[in-house]
Formats: C-alpha cells, structure tokens, sequence
C-alpha cells in the first residue's frame, strides 16, 4: 500500500516514524488483559501505516476529528451514525465475514442492521408479518435444515422489512409494529408466511455518513432486501437477508450486503392468480419466492 | 502483522474477505476529488486489515461502536475527546512527524494540544508570561536562528503552558488569562522571558479515553512541558514543545510528545541567587533554561 510519495520520504525520517509506532505499540504492552492489548496493538499499527501511507496532512486530521465529532453529535438512542459509518465503510460487513466463514453448504451470512426489534409478534405459519405496513403481498417459503440435508423443526425464524415507502416502523416514531415477526419451523422443517414485496431505501443521508458518501459520489439506497434471523439449538445462528434478482441496486448495495447466493428469483403474479393459501389479497398484485435456509452447526 | 488465528483461515475465505475490500476500495474510485479518493481508499485497506488481523468479534465491533458513542457524548466545546484518542493512540505525533521531516539542524516539532489561544497578551523582551498563573518562575532564553545559523529578527514566539496544580488558565471557566503570551525575538534573534517551571499533570482521564488508559495500564500524565510555536517570514512555522531532563515522565508522556532534542537542562537556583534581569522574586527558588530554536526554511 506504500503510495510514490511514501517512496519519497527519507530512510532516516521512515525510521523515526516507524521507531514513533513502535513506542506506542509497546504503551500497550502492559495492558492485563491480552486479547485488548492484542486488538489495540493491531489498531494502532494499521493506523500509523495509514498516516503514513496517505502522508495526511495537518489539515486532513483537522478535517477528520471534526467529521468524527459531526457523527458524534448527530447520534442518539434513535440513531446510530457510528454504525452507518461502519456500515458504508464495510466494516460491518467484513466482520460479518470474519465470524461467519463459509461452512459447507450453509447459508451465508449479511449485516444485522439497525433495525431489527426484539419481541416481535409470533406468527403461525401462513401468516402475514406486514401488519399495517403498506406494500404488495409476499408469499415466502422454504426449509430449515442443517449441512447434512436433515430438517430443522422449531428453528426460530425473525423476519423484518421495511414498507413500500422504504421506512421499518421503528422508523415513524409512533408505536406502530409492522413488517416483523417471528415463526417456528415445523415438524418438517418448513415454513411460510405472507410478507412484503421488499423495495429499495437509502440509508439516512442528511448527517455526515451522508456527505462522505455524496463526496464518494455514492448512492446511499440499499438493494431491496428482508432480513432473517433464524436460530436453532446446535447451529449457528444465522443472520441473513434475501436479496431481489434483478434489482438495479445490487451491485451497488450502499452497505456492502448483497452476496450471490442471498440473490431469489421472485415470481410476479396478477392479482387473478390463485394464492398458495387461497388467502384473497383484495385485487391486489403479488409476489412469491422461496427461501431453503441450511444452518451451519454450532461452534464446538 | 498476520496473527497465528489470520494463518488458520481457509484461502477460500481468505479470498471471499479479499473481495469484499476490493469493492469497498472500488466504491470510492468515482470520487471527483481525486485526494479524498486516495485518502478514503487507503483508510478503507487499512480498517478492513485490521478487523482481519484480529479476526474482530461481532461483541468487539459493538464495543467500539459503543466506545466511539461515548466518545462523541462526552465532546463539546470546552472538550474534545476525538482530538485526546488521537493523542494516546499516537496519531497525532505521527501526523506531526509525516508533516515535519526533519530538516537539517532545524527544531523539531512536537504535537499541538488543544490549550493554545489566539491572541495571547503582548510581553516586551524579558517580560512574565505567568500572569495570575501560580508556579515557581523559570528564567527561559535563547536564540532564533535559521539552518544556516542566521539570527532571525522579529521571530513571533506563542508561548504557553500550565500552572503549578497542572491546569491550563482556559480550564478554569473563568475569565483568566494567565500561563500564555507572545513576544518577539529582537535584532540578533535573542529572546527572553520569564514563564513558570513546567510540571507535569494529567489529561483528562475521566471520559472513555481515561477508561482505554487505565484498560492499557498506562498513565493519563504528560512529562512536563512548555509550548512554543514560533513563526517568522520565509520559515517553517514550528510546534514545538521545551522538556525538563529529569522529569522521570519522559519515557512516558501519554501522548508521546518526547523527543530526546527537546530535553533541556533547566537549572535549579536558591532563592538567594541573583536573576539574570535583578528582579525580585519576593524570596522564592527559581530555575533557568536556554533553548536556541533553529527554524527550517519554508516549503519552496
């Protein structure tokens, strides 16, 4: 990562700023607990090379601890600009891969997000998460089972998305619960239930995640998505989303998410179509699509 | 930096992790400023290293965030907790060190801090910086000469420093003015001023980045110091800081700020002992330094 101005500068100035890490590196040594002095020794390396690496200026430092103090000031029990940050830096997202490795066949995972809300409303199978959320119709289906094809009855499945306005309910500052749920698999490992079709949504852009993406020249919109979170005794909880094929938006997902194997085909039907359940959706367009969840086991 | 846990990672997910920082870096590649674009583009290589280096925890990565929220609650006007992280973690030193190589015999530079103010009294040559500050007075003089050994005339030298109970006048709340002045280096480059014997004192260490030193097992102390930024025509502008030799702090500033140049010989002197000006002391000790400060042209 070295850049033509590094290769610039003198070795006897490298040795001085090398010798500067060094020295602050070994602050930590004495720090009892191991793993932090593991993690903070690790953080103040990669942020040295960093200053060094750009050769950043005392104007651009300026510039930064105002940015971070804007993140700071912005955030509040509603809303987390330090994890928007670390969203559209993909920090989120490779964390999630760190903890997530690939098993087998297993489901991959994607980011959590902001927006999930514990004690969701239980649903039987079959039925409808939109609650007064607007939107058209869903039909989802699909198995639970673990790597080896066996099924998995009585996974927990949350499952959580925003409106056809882009907003979850969590959003509207009333207390309104609408777009999640929560459902078991069954006997056979399988559920369904009716949510929305998922649309796109820009993250929040009018604070300082915003502008660093405007200076970007990215766009804030996430793919459209819904999100599950599946948890089993013995697997690793899963927490995932669906994506849309064909979404414009999903190579340029602002927060990293989209994996191919998350991409379903969604079915359109006309509103004359017959529905799975003989649900009647009053006249309305739906869609449809199905989900096969296999849970990786649980770390030994 | 790779830690035994990076090795034991599979070159499929090595890979998968790989791809995701390349489609960080290339979300940036449409920056219309192409210095952001570079800056962004490394800071984004070397946050993705580190969370691999480490193989960060999803709770670690809460943690952080939950750090830098607390870090941002605790900034404000009188406060700035980003700019005291930067301290501890170095960075600020090694901002200072990228962008003051050294040059020749010049001074070198040190870190800024966040205590200087604009517009600091006027002193004739000779004259007390102390103000209503309490301390032992300390005799302080020398030269400003250029890399050539040039007297520089009319050098504007910012002076300024903390009181004997190790707090800067603008940490009172009140109105004060005192520990801080400025004054001019006269034809053959001479200075001199009388100011108050630095001791060393705490940063704040009661916010989250008091919580990181202590988790550290390091000291919020800075060794004793006094600030000078000296400014004239066709040179440098240097930040500089004087310390005292013996300070048993030197090899443990918490923010790193010690260079071996900067260590001064600061004489002890009985009350008893004629002042170099015959000013009356009023029966108090008093000590003495010379610092000859040699300014690096300025950047053709």
């Amino acid at each position: 990562m070295s850049t033509p101005t590094t290769r610039r500068v003198s070795a006897e100035q490298q040795a001085r700023e090398a010798d500067l890490v060094e020295t602050v590196v070994a602050s930590f040594d004495h720090a009892p607990d191991e793993r932090y002095r593991e993690v903070m020794q690790s953080l103040v390396r990669h942020l040295h090379a960093f200053i060094r690496d750009v050769r950043l200026t005392e104007a651009e430092w300026q510039r930064a601890v105002e940015f971070l103090t804007a993140v700071g000031r912005i955030t509040d029990d509603r809303r987390q600009e330090f994890v928007l940050l670390s969203d559209v830096l993909g920090a989120s997202m490779q964390t999630v891969a760190v903890n997530n490795e690939a098993s087998a066949n297993a489901t991959e995972a994607t980011v959590f997000g902001p927006f999930f809300v514990r004690d969701a409303p239980l649903i039987e199978q079959g039925g409808d998460i939109a609650g007064d959320g607007a939107g058209e119709p869903c039909w989802v289906e699909g198995t639970v089972t673990d790597t080896t094809g066996r099924p998995v009855a009585g996974a927990r499945l949350e499952v959580w998305e925003a409106d056809e306005d882009g907003f979850y309910d969590v959003q509207y500052g009333d207390d309104r619960v609408a777009g999640r749920a929560h459902l078991y698999s069954g006997p056979d490992g399988s559920y369904r239930f009716w949510g929305l079709t998922p649309t796109p949504y820009p993250i929040p852009d009018d604070g300082p995640v915003g502008s660093l993406l405007a200076a970007a020249g990215r766009s804030p919109y996430r793919a459209s998505h819904l999100h599950f979170m599946v948890t089993a005794p013995g697997c690793r909880t899963l927490v995932t989303h669906i994506f849309v094929r064909g979404d414009e938006l999903l190579d340029r997902d602002s927060v990293f998410g989209v994996k191919e194997s998350l991409i379903l085909d969604f079915a359109r039907h006309e509103a004359s179509e017959r529905t799975p359940d003989d649900r009647d959706l009053g006249g309305r367009t739906w869609s449809s699509t199905r989900f096969d969840i296999v849970l990786a086991p649980a770390a030994v």
